[in-house]
């Protein structure tokens, strides 16, 4: 019989207590990186956890994926190549492979080990990596980004980092923006990860600044993500000249239908999401008036 | 020297824990309805608990009193009198005054130790209940509302129940709501928290169908609310003509003044709120196409 036990995350400073009762060990290795575990949960299905940081569980992590792929695709003038730095768990490809406009897929995970334990216990994130548009590269993001052949290359390239710390650290920092920004194309759009405001932990104030310096357009929106500390969770969406909310007349009909499918994501809610909060404009640095 | 204790909530049929480290005990007691106590937490500064329910904190509780005061005030046609059932802890009162139109605000509390219990430890939130415009009613929501002298009174009325269970199951009847309807003018809106559709608890396509039964305008907008379970938080609002994004254009100048002082609500979130997320439609019942 197998031991039951509670998985519980404490956040901000350890102050704030979440996690799942009775849960039971599925996985656990200590890879190049980081430990790497799955428990089986009551409440949110599978979970994977990095370093004991909640990744993704069975039953919210369309959200995560849905939004930090859509939001780009639909309003991205021409999308021939794409990008995902980190991401090891293949959710964001497999949105990403629903575009058949796209005709390359790249994905740069420092930890292929992630990978692997992803096919084996959430093979529903991990249906994209086999389309034959895809190539997974077991670098480092900053390292791959910064050489030379990737100048003004993608046109969509998405940050799907853990929290700014450890070698997560650099890649919410303004050198890194600006190495994604002359990675992607003229009308390129880089999407990522920004955590939560709720308790701010890691200062997005200064990692919107950072952003700054490198992009002329800077937005942000927010989806729930009920796995991590505090919920309401924040992405930015960069750019040189693209807005988030100035859809691309010729893929409606195919966001149209597209979601359908889809969980979480529509155009409705792409539009409305750009609407924000007093709280949430003042973390990102939005004036309010 | 005072002891030091972790507050969790369980929730989600006692599989997710939600809590806060290191806690300290400031007051408890036992009401003629329920269980009222105060925590000390590090996390979200005082923290109100009903039967061991998360309530109020000093950190978030102005994300829920403005979005479910602002929003109806916002689209209202003519705004002379608000009604405001539960919410004994007076955060909406203290919205409601903001608002010089306003010539009567009354809020039924059925458990009058709920507002001296915030009374003294979330001065913060009881502000309002001061003003001249404000009568408190330590009565029954539901006999206050069925009363024939109600009839066709009201502009808002706020339902700011806690969790459909007990004595506040009935506030989320179909019988209810009928008798909130009839108790608005023809313009008047009624807005209500309708539960976290993350682990859906409590059936809130029900909810929403009951509400269906007796208005012919709902429409639900969601805000997060750290301290609930699941965090992600829906709100009803239900009208007989009024639509929620369509702004009374005499009040928008005065909405601007008064979104520069608020934490949450703008103008412009609140025109964003209402575009639904695949999730969120599902769940409360709006076709996906």
């Amino acid at each position: 019989m197998t031991q039951q036990c509670d998985f519980i995350e404490y956040s901000n400073k350890n102050t704030v207590i979440q996690g799942y009762k009775n849960c039971t060990l599925l996985h656990r290795e200590k890879s190049q990186f980081q430990n790497i575990e799955v428990y089986q949960t009551n409440a949110v299905g599978k979970l994977l956890l990095l370093d004991g940081k909640t990744m993704i569980s069975d039953a919210d992590e369309f959200i995560y994926h849905e939004v930090m792929t859509h939001i780009p695709y639909a309003v991205s003038p021409q999308t021939k190549r794409v990008l995902i730095i980190g991401g090891g768990d293949g959710g964001n490809v497999r949105e990403f492979v629903k575009h058949p406009e796209i005709e390359e897929i790249h994905l740069v995970e420092i930890d292929e080990r992630v990978t692997e334990v992803t096919k084996r216990y959430f093979p529903q994130c991990t249906t994209g990596l086999a389309d034959k548009r895809v190539t997974i590269f077991s670098e480092d993001g900053i390292k791959f980004i910064s050489q030379p052949e990737r100048r003004n290359y993608y046109d969509i390239i998405i940050i799907d980092s853990t929290d700014p710390e450890d070698f997560a650290l650099g890649l919410f920092c303004t050198d890194f923006y600006n190495h994604v920004k002359n990675a992607l194309t003229d009308h390129g759009i880089m999407v990522a990860q920004t955590e939560s405001p709720i308790y701010d932990e890691f200062d997005i104030h200064s990692i919107y600044s950072n952003m700054r310096d490198a992009y002329p357009i800077v937005k942000s929106f927010a989806a729930p993500m009920p796995i991590y500390p505090g919920v309401f969770w924040t992405f930015a969406f960069c750019s040189k000249n693209v807005l988030p909310t100035n859809l691309n007349e010729s893929k409606i009909a195919h966001m149209k239908k597209i979601q359908l499918h889809t969980k979480w994501y529509n155009l409705d809610w792409h539009m409305g999401a750009f609407s924000l909060s007093n709280l949430h404009k003042k973390k990102t640095g939005v004036s309010l008036t």
